[in-house]
């Protein structure tokens, strides 16, 4: 099959680690037929740099007309130590989010039994962790009605959720868990707050058309405990967006490197895949950033096009580099590998394995 | 001096937690000369039985007329396994901090050398943790509007603070700074939420009349990283309610014992104190519940009068018991000790520390 990717590497160390995400991409190509045909544009402080706008409405126009969005990084220090900056580079992902109509954050969290000794949490808490956290990021308090009072003294902010708001990913948490390990867990505070309530009428109700799929509850205060308690309990989590903003961070370092970590931002007609980290200016160009979480992006974005068995062996190149420690010094510190070679070994391995 | 307290011993272990932290009073009593006068009352199921009300008039009046409150823990199966009971045990907590106007909970979480082995963190991460949780408990989206449209579609929670709400706890938490390590932590989203920028704006005015304290800011979402990744660094987190409940349920586990943690609920008239365990009931008169929770309790009750030195002696013999072992079986395996004679010992060490 044929599919079109618009290209947005961004800033910082962007441009390298997704170059190495398209060397996965044109690799897993090569092995199952597929033609990846990239159009690249510029987001962020290049694009601020080139036309004045974060987000030019010419990138915008190449994601609507792709098949998937793989993004980079944004953020440079020139605008970071500028108070007076009326233009940021990070206005560029949030337009872009809302422009696509990206409305899940989906971030997986994984512990790489090779990794398991840069966790924080003890082995035998992190082993066989292995979950999915589907987070609502267009909705709740982040986006609801802001009040401050004339005289400054009282200050507030709005919470509110649709039952349509709820529908639409709560149907993409029971389909991943149908892939999966079929196990979806609300996160939510239904004890203390109406839109909690509505959400766990809303996913209760839609849980019957898949009884395949076990659906289960808890607040977000033990939520937060269980993540260190025990994560492997988890399988799918499903949650709002400011808990799943919560959560998802503090997930985020159970697994003990950020450089592996990818996620993908997804709509009814759009869907963009990243790494979570950021630019990290200080990296750029000297061939030591981990290309790893961008490249596990694009296996997340080969699993949206559906094409899973191609996923797959991207997530199992992955592991055979991790395995033989052919990675960036972050994870292995006497590691010589760079960059490249690291994205050059991965691709060898998609074409290789076995 | 004399004190009056108010011994609110409560459901299931509660009655033989508190009798240990009563003792570890007296003992603290008869060796700085200070005599605490108890009276008891009911609350909880065991209020129910009598009166029908989890929190009887009787009782409330009683609190009021202390220097303090004693609590144990409430908590009957009996209600919990009942939709339909229309009054429930917990129901006397939250009107009692209510009538108390108890607004700031303060949560100590501290990693204790002997049992470090029981964190579910990596020992190089929680040595030396050793903080203090300060969390707004009566106001915020917790007790803000609620809203459910009529048609059951649309809900909502308002979140919602006043400078006078965030100025009271503020002078609370500074002022523990001022006698620990001379930094404040305010946990806020306030690059999202305006209600979080009144906090910010708020406790960095009342920071300047705090000059021996330093002041510094984190993100929610970073906060539940760094609790993970280095709590050694907090010395008092200062957050609203919600934050509060999420953070110091967190913090709550990384030391590896619930069975130790105590809690304050603090306002201008009266102060609370208690385990943050709950009325275990299978436990209940088995002689094995941990009183240590309650001990500290206590301790933190002593520092509240203003009697430092002897909190720090209460802290001390329990830091004694748990070196030595004297230890309910919960802590260590092995263990014979019972409640009363942890209870003891720890009295015994109160008198007889050097
Ligand atoms: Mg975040
Ligand atoms: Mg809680």
């Amino acid at each position: 099959m044929k599919f079109k990717i618009a290209l947005l590497s961004g800033d910082g160390i962007g441009p390298e680690v997704t170059e190495q995400a398209v060397k996965a991409l044109h690799a897993i190509g090569d092995l199952h037929g597929h033609t990846f045909e990239f159009e690249e544009a510029p987001v962020g402080a290049l694009a601020i740099e080139q036309t004045g706008n974060p987000l030019p409405d010419a990138t915008l126009e190449v994601c609507k007309n792709s098949d998937a969005v793989l993004f980079g990084a944004i953020g440079d220090p020139k605008y970071d130590n500028n108070p007076d900056a009326k233009v940021r580079p990070e206005q560029g992902l949030l337009k872009l989010r809302k422009e696509l109509g990206l409305y899940t954050n989906i971030r997986p969290v994984k512990a790489y039994p090779t990794l398991i000794d840069k966790s924080p949490l003890k082995k035998d808490i992190i082993e066989g962790t292995d979950m999915v956290i589907y987070r609502e990021l267009t909705g709740g308090i982040y986006f609801g009605e802001k009040k401050l009072s004339e005289d400054g003294t009282v200050a507030s902010d709005l919470c509110e959720y649709s039952e349509a708001e709820i529908e639409r990913i709560a149907h993409l948490a029971f389909k991943a868990a149908r892939a999966r390990k079929k196990k979806v867990t609300l996160v939510d505070k239904a004890n203390v707050l109406e839109s909690s309530r509505l959400w766990r009428r809303v996913v209760t109700t839609i849980s019957k058309s898949y009884e395949d799929i076990d659906l289960d509850f808890l607040f977000v205060d033990n939520a937060a405990m269980q993540m260190i308690l025990n994560p492997s309990q988890f399988d799918v989590i499903l949650t709002e967006n400011m808990f799943g903003d919560i959560i998802s961070d503090e997930g985020s370092v159970i697994g003990g490197s950020i450089g592996l970590l990818a996620s993908a931002s997804v709509g009814d007609k759009s869907a963009m895949f990243e790494p979570i980290h950021g630019s990290y200016p200080q990296a750029t160009g000297k061939d030591i950033a981990n290309p790893i979480a961008s490249i596990l992006s694009a296996a997340m974005l080969l699993t949206h096009l559906g094409l899973h068995e191609e996923a797959g062996v991207v997530n199992k190149a992955v592991e055979r580099a991790l395995e033989k420690q052919i990675v960036t010094s972050d994870l292995y510190k006497e590691s010589t590998y760079g960059t490249k070679s690291v994205g050059d070994y991965i691709a060898h391995a998609i074409v290789n394995i076995d």
